[in-house]
Order: structure tokens, then sequence, then C-alpha cells
């Protein structure tokens, strides 16, 4: 029992008061956890474009005051009555999928989407309708559940995960959304290896995707991305094959052009690209090859705005489908990612590039705009 | 050997001449078969959707003149050099899927879009790029390697297959498109057997469906049409319920109401609308439940228009698909169906409504636009 327990803390956050305001750094005060809720320390939290897509105010979701942030690891501070799952001290990362095993959803046995506390997370709140969170008594809004840049937060017991202590948080907190989500969404496909893959989109998850493409034995794997600086990025994680669709001749198509090269298409592609735009989601299911390629959406596109091809592309073979993320059920699986890290079989290090403090959050979001960012992790202390 | 074999055959054929023009029965010289070809004596065939898309000039592709047709059953009358998979004598369904099992489509085992005559086959021509066809010397074009609007036609080996004798050949005709396309869009798919269904036209196909689906074991199965008078058709093939979707509350989106009825949304939804509309094939993908439902594209859409929707769709794990006559390895698999059909198991007696002969083959085609012709058979005598 720490000697917070059953208290408030107050505590540093970076709060975001509206849209498309700057972080700003407040003393919070944090309820303690109530029935099946958990009070986490955070130590490390990533910064993901998601963050950025709300804070931007393009998400017409998005409802401020908030404390965003979902990419977090911490450390247990206390837990509310009936949890069971974590403890006071365990190693953590909260999950914006949650996964209550107990739902229609999750008994299913066919997605990673838990049905228990999504209508509250999506208004900001936690089960019980309120906040954990305020500032001199006005409540602030979660966000994905999570909120990991607060030093202190509360989560659902269904939200968070226990890892091993062995494995360094400041790295292992971004199996709270990208390196996971890039992971599962190549390993829940069972064909990948020995097919040809394409990568639309060299960030952390393209690169992830070509990492796992990697690991479960691609035969081919091509990243397409407009920056020329992410083809050593790209190679380096795995990739055989880089495509700049700047740099073809005048007039071809990225899908016309990946048609040709693979003899007919892509058995597999992904959309990778944070700020999605809705063509390169196209360009990637018509890249696919004839009879049997599946192309995944995983980016997000932006509000009201559509995907669409000719019916022709589907009938003729092709599969379009998506994952959030990764379709990985987070308590269940997120453990053995994280061994898989230790042995050496995951990366997670190289996908660091910028490290900031709590104070200098927003220059975090600044270096996520620059091209040799993949990712920036956020010391809380 | 037949008295005929080796030498031109002169029969008749309903040819169309031009885009939007009615059929005109003609004198057509059918020449013997090449190699690796086979001539049949078309004794059945069923008019289906496709060819009155390409005689009405929609088809962008459609050439003319030609003789169209692609639903037939008929008698092999001579082959040519090298053909082992049929023989004279034999009871045969002409395939417009062609199954070579040579080339990488058939060897894939993902795919039943075989390659071999692909090409020649869209420019209306035998694999030699000639056609078979000719009126006074000018040729015409085969269409969809079948043209079993003749009362003999060539096609090649792999674009045929061999039935039971037992089968009469005026109802397996209809395996040559709608029903096996129908069939195999279900029996593809594994986990129907105790999932919800909708189907989304009540024609051949989608009356196919309804009842492939309740064959499997659909635990639910909703048939939804804009004519009242398909809901006794829909029950008889095997839908627990039917939706109009003009009858809901004004204002209604189809795939809301659907939803609602399911609590969440089906498992699985078809699209087969003869003349699809693009909203049509979005409201099948809306209707899935979020995190698993699958929506299979089967209609043929008006030529430009293109399906769309929220990539969020995908996002939150629906998937969207097509199928090209159901998936389903002609030479391989149709056999099989006949045997269904003679113990029972497959419906297609129950899907003949109307009668022509091929004098009269215009009125089949007018009894098509009519709500009440399911499929129309022309006798080819």
């Amino acid at each position: 029992m720490s000697s917070t327990a059953g208290k408030p803390i107050k505590c540093k956050a970076a709060v975001c008061w509206g849209a498309g305001e700057p972080l700003k750094l407040e003393d919070v005060e944090v309820a303690p956890p109530g029935a099946h809720e958990v009070r986490i320390h955070i130590l490390y939290t990533g910064i993901c474009h998601t963050d950025e897509y709300t804070r931007s105010g393009k998400d017409p979701e998005g409802l401020f005051p908030v404390i965003l942030g979902h990419e977090g690891g911490g450390i247990v501070e206390s837990v509310g009555e009936g949890v069971t799952n974590v403890q006071v001290g365990d190693h953590v990362i909260p999950l914006y999928t949650a996964e209550c095993r107990e739902c229609k959803f999750c008994k299913s046995g066919k997605t990673n989407l838990c049905g228990k506390v999504r209508a509250t997370q999506g208004k900001g709140l936690m089960p019980d309708n309120t906040s954990r969170f305020s500032i001199k008594g006005q409540p602030i809004h979660h966000f994905m559940g999570t909120s990991t840049f607060s030093q202190y937060t509360v989560v659902a017991d269904v939200s968070v995960v226990s890892v091993d202590k062995k494995a360094p948080l400041e790295k292992v907190c971004l199996l709270g959304c990208g390196i996971t989500t890039a992971w599962g969404a190549v390993v829940k496909q069972p064909g990948i290896k020995g097919s040809s893959v394409a990568v639309f989109g060299c960030g952390a998850i393209g690169l992830g995707v070509l990492a796992t493409s990697a690991l479960v034995g691609a035969s081919r794997i091509i990243a397409v991305d407009t920056n020329p600086n992410k083809e050593a990025w790209a190679k380096k994680f795995g990739a055989t094959d880089f495509v700049n669709p700047t740099q073809l001749k005048e007039g071809t198509k990225i899908q016309d052009h990946l048609v040709e090269m693979t003899d007919g298409g892509l058995d597999y592609t992904f959309d990778c690209t944070g700020n999605a735009s809705v063509q390169v989601m196209r360009a990637a299911l018509e890249a696919c090859h004839k009879g049997w390629g599946i192309s995944t959406v995983i980016g997000v596109a932006a509000a009201g705005q559509e995907i669409a091809t000719r019916p022709f592309q589907l009938v003729t073979g092709r599969t379009w489908r998506g994952s959030a993320f990764g379709g990985v059920k987070g308590r269940t699986e997120i453990p053995g990612l994280v061994e898989d890290y230790l042995k050496g079989k995951v990366k997670i290090d190289e996908y660091v590039t910028h490290h900031r403090t709590l104070v200098d959050i927003n220059e975090g979001f600044h270096d996520m705009h620059q091209g040799e960012c993949i990712r920036c992790v956020v010391d809380m202390s």
C-alpha cells in the first residue's frame, strides 16, 4: 500500500485547453481510483499522430480541456476495489483498446474491439461517467481511456496490462500504440510468410509493418514514401525495395508502378500514412494482386473523407480491410510482445529518435512533424 | 466421331449487331474446333443480366457484332487436337471462368480467376485471336468465351466441364452462372454456419445466396428487396426475415435499420443486385457488424461508378470483398454441384419461371426485366 493510496494526488500534466492550442503544463489533481480502476504513475510516454489529430482540432469528436497521451509506461500506484489483474508496484502499459474478456466482442474470438468501456471512453470519462482529473475543481477530460500526458493517470482495470519488470519502461511504453499496431496488423494475417508486401508510409507504424513482415518471412517488402530520407530507414527495418511516388515518370500512378514491378501486384498492402489521404488508401488497394491481394487500412483519414474504388477491384478478388491496434488483445498479447523484445525478436529501441521532458512536450509535437522523427519519448519525471 | 466433325456447321444463332439493338436470328457458320478447342451443340441456355448489360450498350468493353449467352448446357459435337478433358457425346457446361490448372492464378490455390484465355476472351476471340463464328464471311465476336445463344458454339477446352448425363441440361445449364455464383459466394466463406446473413436483392443470385446460407446453417437470414412480391420468393428460398427498404420510416437508411434489427449488424452481407447501385454496395458493407462483419460484392456496377465509405468502417473491423463466379473452379467443382442437385441438396428447378425458344429470345430479355421472372431458360432447338 503506497502512502498516497485513497487520497487525491497533485502532479504535473500537459493539458490541452482547446482545439489547436499548444499543451500547457498544469498542476492537476488526480482522484483515487474507484472500483475496478487503477491509478498509474506514468514514467514515460510516446507522442503519436492521434494525439496531434485531436490536439489540432481536426478530430470532430475531440473534447476539451483534455489530457492527451496513449503510449505510456508506468508503475501502479494504487488500485480500487475489485481489481485483480494488476497490483501496486506492477510495471504496466495502459491500453486504449480495453480487453474485458466478458463482452460480446471479447468473447467472439473475431476482434480485439472490446465494448466494455467504449461509450464512456469516447466521452472522455471513466466508466461511471465522471473524470478523475481536475484543476481547481474543474474537471478535465480523459483521452482514449489512458491520458498518459499526466504524471499520474487513472484507467479502468480492463485497460491496463502488467509487463516484465526487466523491460525498460522508456522503451516498452511504445507498445501502447504504434509498434503493437504494426506488429498485429502483420502477424494476425497468416499468409504473409513467403508473400510480397507493400507498405505505404514509413513512419513508426510503417517501419513496424516492414520489420514484422521481415520477421515473419515475407519474400519481398516494398516501402513507399515521398520522403527520400526514409529509404535508409525502410531498408534498416527490412524493406527490400523503396519507391518514391513523387519520382515516378510523369503521370504514372503509384499503384500501376507497383503492379508492374511485381508482375501483377502485391499479395498484401498496408496503408500506414499517419495523416492518411484516402487516395493513398485507394492506391494501396489497387496495388494488390488480382485474385487474392489483401489491403489493410491502418491510418486515420481526415473527418468526412471517404475511400473509393471501382467495385470491379473487389469482384476480381481484392479484399479491403482495416485494423485497429493491429487486432491485438492488449492484456493477452502485450506481455508476450515484451518478452519478444527482451529476446531481441521485436525492435523497439530503433524507433526512438527523440527524447523530451514533460516541460518541453510541445517540442515533441514539433519533432513529430519533422521527417527525421520516428518516435519521441517523453520523460515524465 | 460425328459426321460433322472437322467441317463447318451452319446453324441458327441470336446475334446482337450493335449496342442497344435487339438480338436477330441469323444463319451462322461455326468453324470446326482448333487444337484445344471444343465444339458444343447447345440445347438450352439461361439469360442473365450480364448478357443484357452488354446488349444494352452499358458495358464499355462490349464488342459487336456478337453472340451473347453464358449459361448454357449442351453436348460435345467434336473436339480439336489435344483435347483430353471432354469427349464427343459428353453433356457439358461451358465456363466463362476457365480453369487451366497451369497458370499462376490456378496454381495459387487462392482464386478461381484463370489467366490462360483471359486476354483473348476479353477481345471476343478464341485463344488464337480469331473467331469461329461468321455470317457470309464476316466474323462475329464470341462472348465471355461461351456464346451460348448459338445452336453450336466453340470454346477452349479449359472453358468446359462434363457433367452427369442423368442431369437434365435444361436445368443444369443454370450452373453456368447465377446459381453457381451464389453457391460459391457462400460456401467459400467458412464462418457462415451459425451466423447472421443479409442478402441485398432477390433475383436468381440473391435467392441462391439465401438458399445456400440456409443449406450451410446460417442462424438468421435477412432478405432485402424493394419489390414486395419478392418476400414470398425469399422465404421459399430460406430467408427468415424480409425487409423492404422503401417501406422504412422516412429518412431511415437500410443499413441503420439492419444494424438495429440485429443488435449491432450482420456477420455476413451480400450485394446481389443485378443492376447494382453502388449505394446498395455501401449499405451492405455498413450493415455489417463492427469487429468482424464481411460484405461480399457480387453484382456488377454501371461503368464508371465507384463504391465509397468512410475508412473508419474498415478500421473498426469490417471487410469489403468481392467474388466472381462465386470463387468456384468450374472444372473441379461443377460436377459435384450437379451431383448435389441430383441428390436434392441444391435447388435449380425452383429458379426457372419462364421458358422461351430461340425464335423468341428477345421476349426472354423482356421477361427478365419483370419482377416476377427469376430465370428464363431458352430451348435452342
